[in-house]
This record gives structure tokens, C-alpha cells and sequence, in this order.
């Protein structure tokens, strides 16, 4: 992480004017404030006012001065956002989402409050005063025109809104971002808030409808600092046998619906959460039948990149890159290619209900556990302890054609089936969640009552080790559940979790 | 109930050469096929093949003959419907929703699948083949034109779908219907299944973007039955004292938004279950300071009519009416007098997501029990047995600008607490609820992390006689959750739901 040199990115003089180092820069943001960063899976997060401000935070504590602010982001960051910050315990509300070890820490500790919001919500939450005050923003750019718009970095997230709803802006101006990123993005400004809303003129993956640029108000600009450093890179591994397994069943559903006429031949708009089961999906329809398909998402991962390569996918809507460093490199390394391929929008229109629901999209999230009814937790481990968060699955999976969900069916090595009696926290009900898949197999509970769901789950998605268990429940349920729409007892519904948590395994 | 001979509403002689009794037309419906009957909250519904038809599988049944139908409706119906046929076993598979005693039983004694279904999900899962092959269509109509047109009846509920994706269709032709009601709806054709979805254009409650008739292909008629018999009257009584409190709560809480420029002074479009509280907080708006109201909802009942009459409510849009016996007769008594007040909308507009998210609809509903974290249970009592079904109050609190959970703060004379430590069955995730409220008071859990949530909640909502045992349960869970995102003691989570089904209270 250095401050580059190159200012040629900053042509805006009035912007130039007000450029100084990142330490100046935190030096501006005082205790108890909100703060808006940008940053969306680790791709356009402020690289270094973050970690500089971690520093005063730190340095404070040492003097016994209390200094904390709140951190409002697009989703997850990477370590010298959400860690630095977290290490100091500078950070008194986090929202939307999160993924940081240590930041994750501090939350189940009890140290941090935590709102784990869906990420189509944040912008209108905001806007409408539903969370209080934004009083700063944090936002990387990757260069500023001389009339002071802005070139937006490897991720939109909820920047917009940040740079339209803070008092004050300070700018990262990254030279390390592809300047072939201008003209990538698609900035919508026609969102209000009701009674003035109308409709988003958004009908088809590849629709542009707005600006290729971030408007901000110069007078708003409190500081501008340079920097030449790159983004997060996300992890990837080869696709393991369970996750191969998981994408040749969903792929051999997507061929039936195919040939039921539920589908188009070239599918619908396809939404993929991260990961690698993610990947092996796409990894997946890279080698399978469909041709000409386009994705509707949130995140540009390795699979898709791929997949735009091979000419299998068209065009992919997203607000950030997810890319491993060697997929990035290659894509850096020819960015100018991909213009027409690849477009990225605010997370409140990558996320948008309105959005989803007319474009039909394909819906593919992971989760924690699933319960044999069809309720899905995505976000708590034993039912108390956050994992990452909601994200967008919650906006996709409501709004989609149709909605999946997928896990291998056990964790731990086997310790932690992932098929269980009672969902311990749910963030998707049975009236949300369609398709459910582990590498055992893919039960579809479109049309299916509690009863017929419970007998899909456990015949085509629990592990073999936990298959006798499942289905000794669910038979003693059936017996002698007091009502019979959804059989439970409830003495042992939650056993499953219990005795991991006193045993070690379920 | 009796067949009028007034058959002047009929006036399509292709379909008039179709007329015949409810019993002829009964016997064209054959065991094992899914009828799609009209009917929403007692209005509309089909009042005479129904019960004709459960005649006639009790004559099988008395043979030792297996006859059974799956059931889709709007959504709640009448006991000559939904009563008739379960009475007799005759409902294989009941969906989207009901409310019937007997029907009730005989899906909590096991003896009957019932789908739960998001009410705006039904015609389009249906149009995509994912439920099945829909048989049979038996719909009301106030009168048919001489084209072959059909005058919608008291609801539009799901008829157009089954209009359309019907094989066959019944009519039942009700003289006793107001012919007034002619020219009172906005059947909206415009819906597609993707990829050729296009945005629905109604920007504001009062906005006709349809027709004023149903279409039906007479080829596809096999029988009319002409009816003049009423609908299913919805029990009106006044608002008890606690009704009256929560309203007050509400009140005061849309006066502060207002004051606090997060609301306009008319508010926005009100949503609002149906119940004794809904008609509460009607009655309590009726009195007060807002003006120039409009309401975006699924019912229309007594509450809403009345501010109709005070001039307070300028629109309301709805798909169906649900008035007490006095109600109705004054409103028939006047009907065409409210044709620029009322539109009643097929429900897949009326709970469309992306018209709820556009207008910024202010959503009320009942609810049976929240937790403490703000997760909300609709449907299932102690956890097994359905109560009705989650209707439209997912529709409208997840796209809502406000989501409004309601509920008094005790059940069954105090031996229920309607605040518990966790929801025995999530409908409403912590991610869309917004506010709690009961007698006791209002939490607003905006902007809360979950320990925060369950701050508001105890405080604010759970009864006096509570709420030592709330706080204790937190305190201790707060201690020893292995992880304080959301603690919980699992091993107690569900004691409340347990002590009551063991001792009759929690």
C-alpha cells in the first residue's frame, strides 16, 4: 500500500486542490460518526484512510479516549477496512454485511453490534433517514474528470448513495484501477423515494440506463488522497468433488426444465452468490448445452469471467469483481475487451426487487443449513453465532423465477449434518425457497405441502450418516406433533445443535 | 341459496345455450383434477358447484369410492366451499391459503396437504407449470356480455390466471352480485412470464391500466349455473380496548414520521390486514389529523369504507371486498356512487412486488407471535398447527416502506405470551420487520442490532406479566450464548411453546 505520484487521474483542479496524505485525511473524521465506505467483496474499498484511521483510533485508546464510529460499507471489505478497524474495536454498528474474521469476532463476542440488512434495502433505509445520519463517505474512484465526476473503481456498491447522502466526502483516488474501467458502469439516477418512485426502465441484462459516472458535489470534498494498490484478491480453489457434485445436479434440473418448456433454451438471467460451489456451477454450464446466456448478479467471479471468455455468456450485470489474482490479472490485462460484456450498477439495481422479478433471474445461493420443511439459515452457526451475513440472497432468492439454494450436506467432516430437523435461525421460509441441493442430490419443492417438502429433503439431500436420524424424527413427529402441517417436537427440535455444541457433533 | 331465474345477465348466447344446474355441473368435475375456484375473504367465491360437488363425493365416498380434487383459490372462501368439501375429505391439496374450521382440522390432523403461498406468487407459479396442470375453473360473475366478456364479480382474486390456464371452465352467473359493480375493476393483461416481462405501468393507487372485464374463451365453457345468493359476510365488532391502543400506538407513530419528514403529511398507501385491529386503526385515522389518504391493499373492509364516506381516503385499490352484513347493504345501497373510490385489481397486481415497492405502501398485519429479535410467526400455532396462512403479509412487508407487525401483547387470557423468546415458526424474517406493536406499546426496530431489537421489544411490547421472565431469559442468554449476534439458550428457546402445550400456559 503507497501513495502513488501519478496525479494524472485527478483533473478536476478544485478536486486537486484539496489532495493530501491518508493520515490528514483520517485526521478529519472524528468519534461517533457514521461513516460510508465503498468496497463490495473485497474489489473498491478505500485502501488506506481506513487503516490510517484504525491508527488514531488506536492511538486514542492508548490516551483511555473512547472513539468509535459506525461503518456502513456495500457488503464485505478486506482486511485493512474491516480488520484494522475491528483489531482497534473502532467500530460501534457494522452494516450490511460483513465477512472479517476479526470484525466477526468482535460481533459474536458482543463487542460490536452488527444489523444484518438485505443489500437492495441499504440505499432506501438511508435516504429515507431509517438509519440514522451518514456523515461521512469514504469512497474509492478510479480517477475524476475536470468537472468533478467521477470514475467509479471495481465495485458500485451503495457509493452513490454515500457521495449523495454524506455531509462530507473524502476521495481515494486509486491508480491501480484499470482506467479502462471508464465507461463500464451503468449509474442509474432515477431512483426517489415514494410517492415519486416510477418504473426502472431496466428490461433485458445488457439495458444500459444511466451514467457512465459517480456525480458528487465538489463542495462536499473534504480531502482527496492518492493511492496505487490493489484490490482484495478472493481466494480460488479448484472445484472440489461435492461441488462438482452440487453443479451436475442443478445443471441436470436446469436440462429437465428445459425440456418441460419452464425454461428458454438459453435459460433465464442467472444470479450466483460467491464460492466455490458457485464457480463449479459455472465451471459447469461452461461445458453444458446452453448457449447465449447473461447473468444477473452481484459478483463477477472466475466462473463468469470464464464463461464471457468462452462466449457462453453474453453479458454479465454485476456491482463488483470477485476475482481470484489470476483472473484479474488476465482481465486487467485486456479490460477494454470486455466492455461490452460486462456492466456494473449500484447495488440498490443489481439488487432490485422490481429488477429481479422482470427478468426472471435464476437465484443459486449457499447456505449454512436447511431444515427438512424447506427453511433456510444462511447466516447463524448453531442458530446465535453470525457467519457473514444476508447479502443479497434474501433480494434474489424472494424475486427469482426460481430459487436454489445449495450446501454440501455435511460440515465439519461430518460432525454437522446440514440437513436438520429445525432451521436454528431462518432467513429464507418456506414460502421463499424452491430447489434445495447437496452433492447427495436436488430436491425441487415447488408444489410440495411441509409434509411431501420434508420427505423430498431427507430422501434427496441428507447425508447417508444422517439419513436414519432425519427420518426417525420426522416419523415420531408425524406421530405425535400436535398439529400436522408442520410436524415437530419441539423438545427436540433443536437437539441436533445442542449436542454439537455439548458433544462436539450432531 | 337458489338458482334465480333472472338470466338477463346472460347475454351471450353461446354461453346461454351452456346453462344448466349446479348439480349437472358438479358431475363434470372427475376425482383427481385441480380446480381453480374464484373466491377471496369470503367475496366472490362460487356459491352453489362447490357444495354440489361435495354432495357428489359423498356419494362416492359412500360407495367406497376415493374422490378427491386439489383446491386453489384467492385465498380465504366461505363454509359452502371450503367447508363443504372438507367436510366431506374431499380436498387432496388445498393452496394458497384458507381460513375455514374444517378445513383447519383436517390439515392439522394430517388429513389434508395444504401449500402455504405467498398470494402474489400463485398465477405466476401457476402460468410457469410449477404447481401442475390446473383442470377446471369455477369462477363467479356478476353477468356476462353479449361478446362472451365476463363482469368480475365481488373479488378478482386469482380468476384470470385460472380463466386462462384452465382447460374447462364453470360459471357461476350470481344476479345477487350489484350490477353496479360493472366498470369498478382493472383487469391488468399486460403480465408475462419472462424473459418478456415489461414494467407494469401504475404509478399511483388510482391508475386504471386494464380492462373492466374478465376474458374467457367460450370454448372452453362447459357449464353455467346462474346464483343469487350472498357472500359470506365478515363478522364486524366494534374495536375492543386493546384494538384501540394499538391503533393509538400507530398513530402516534405515523404523526412522529411525519413530523420527522420520513413521511409525507397524506402518508403513503396503506396496507391493512384484515381483523379487528386493522379496523381499529382505520377507525383511529378516520379521526385523525391525516388527509387525502389512499390505500393499496388486498381487502377492502368496514374501517376503509368508512373513511371512503369521511372523504380521509380518496382510493382505495384492493382485490376483493370484506364487509360486515350492514357494510355491504349500505355500500350495495350507493354502489356506483364509490366507482371513482374503489378498484379492485387481480391479486397478482394487487400484491405485485413491484408496484408495493413503487408506491411505498404502509403494511399492517396481524401476526400470532415475534421473538424477541424481531423474527415474526403469522401462521403456525405453538410451532405444527396452521392457523390460516401467510396470505399477502409477506407480499407486502418485505417490498413495504414501512412493515408493521401487530398483535395485543397476550393470547388465551394471559396464558399466552405473544412476545417469546423465538418465534416457534419464522414467515417474516428479522430482515422485514420494521415495527412491533401491541397494546403495551410500539418498538421500532429500525436501524437496531438484534440485542438492541430485543431491547425494544421486551420494553415496549411484551405484557407486564412477561416480562421478568423475557428479561431473565435475555440476561441469561446474553451470558451464556456461545454466540452474541442473537443469543439464545437453545435448550429453552422453545420452553415457552412447550410449557403451554404441557400446562396449558407459558
Amino acid at each position: 500500500m503507497q501513495t502513488s505520484s501519478e496525479s494524472s487521474r485527478i483533473h478536476c483542479p478544485r478536486l486537486r486542490s484539496k489532495i493530501m496524505s491518508a493520515e490528514a485525511a483520517a485526521a478529519l473524521i472524528p468519534s461517533g460518526v457514521n461513516v460510508g465506505m465503498s468496497g463490495f467483496t473485497g474489489a473498491g474499498y478505500p485502501k488506506v484512510v481506513p487503516s490510517a484511521l484504525a491508527k488514531r483510533i488506536m492511538d486514542a485508546n492508548i490516551y483511555g479516549k473512547k472513539f468509535k464510529i459506525g461503518v456502513w460499507t456495500g457488503a464485505s471489505t478486506a482486511p485493512d477496512l474491516d480488520g484494522a478497524l475491528a483489531m482497534v474495536d473502532g467500530v460501534e454498528m457494522r452494516l450490511p454485511y460483513q465477512s472479517d474474521p476479526t470484525c466477526r469476532k468482535r460481533i459474536n463476542a458482543g463487542e460490536m453490534e452488527y444489523i444484518d440488512i438485505h443489500l437492495s434495502h441499504v440505499a432506501q433505509f438511508v435516504w429515507s433517514g431509517f438509519l440514522g445520519k451518514l456523515d461521512i463517505a469514504v469512497v474509492e474512484v478510479a480517477g475524476i474528470l475536470e468537472d468533478g465526476r467521477l470514475i467509479p473503481s471495481s465495485s458500485v456498491g451503495n457509493n452513490k448513495t454515500w457521495l449523495d447522502q454524506a455531509d462530507k466526502v473524502i476521495l481515494e483516488v486509486n491508480s491501480w484501477q484499470n482506467p479502462e474501467l471508464e465507461g463500464m458502469h451503468d449509474i442509474y439516477y432515477g431512483t426517489q423515494l415514494p410517492p415519486n418512485r416510477k418504473p426502472i426502465p431496466l428490461l433485458r441484462t445488457q439495458d444500459r440506463i444511466g451514467e457512465a459516472y459517480l456525480r458528487c458535489d465538489p463542495a462536499k470534498v473534504i480531502a482527496v488522497v492518492e493511492t496505487h494498490s490493489p484490490d482484495r484478491n478472493s481466494a480460488f480453489s479448484a472445484p472440489d468433488e461435492n461441488s462438482r457434485k452440487i453443479a451436475g445436479h442443478i445443471l441436470e434440473f436446469l436440462e429437465h426444465e428445459v425440456k418441460k418448456g419452464r425454461l428458454p433454451a438459453n435459460l433465464l438471467p442467472l444470479q450466483s452468490g460467491v464460492g466455490n460451489i458457485a464457480n463449479a456451477v459455472m465451471a459447469g454450464l461452461n461445458q453444458g448445452p446452453f448457449e447465449n446466456l447473461t447473468a444477473y448478479t452481484e459478483v463477477l467471479q472466475d466462473g463468469m469471467l470464464e464463461m464471457i471468455k468462452s462466449g457462453k455468456l453474453t453479458c454479465a450485470s454485476a456491482t463488483a469483481f470477485s476475482l481470484s489474482s489470476g483472473a484479474l490479472a488476465e482481465l486487467n490485462a485486456d479490460l477494454g475487451r470486455y466492455k461490452n460484456n460486462i456492466i456494473l450498477r449500484p447495488q440498490e439495481i443489481s439488487n432490485h426487487p422490481e429488477i429481479i422479478r422482470r427478468l426472471g433471474v435464476i437465484a443459486m445461493n449457499g447456505m449454512i443449513e436447511a431444515d427438512i420443511y424447506g427453511n433456510v439459515n444462511s447466516t447463524h452457526v448453531m442458530g446465535t453465532k453470525i457467519m457473514n451475513g444476508i447479502g443479497g440472497s434474501g433480494d434474489f432468492a424472494r424475486n427469482a423465477f426460481l430459487s436454489i439454494f445449495m450446501t454440501p450436506s455435511q460440515a465439519r467432516g461430518g460432525e454437522i449434518s446440514c440437513i436438520v430437523p429445525m432451521a436454528s435461525h431462518v432467513d429464507h421460509t418456506e414460502h421463499d425457497v424452491q430447489i434445495l441441493v447437496t452433492e447427495q442430490g436436488l430436491a425441487d419443492l415447488r408444489g410440495l405441502s411441509p409434509k411431501q417438502r420434508a420427505r423430498a429433503v431427507i430422501d434427496n439431500c441428507a447425508h447417508p450418516h444422517f439419513k436414519p436420524a432425519l427420518n426417525d424424527y420426522y416419523k415420531r413427529a408425524l406421530d405425535h406433533s400436535p398439529g400436522k402441517q408442520t410436524p415437530h417436537l419441539l423438545e427436540e427440535a433443536l437437539s441436533w445443535h445442542l449436542r454439537y455444541l455439548r458433544q462436539g457433533a450432531m
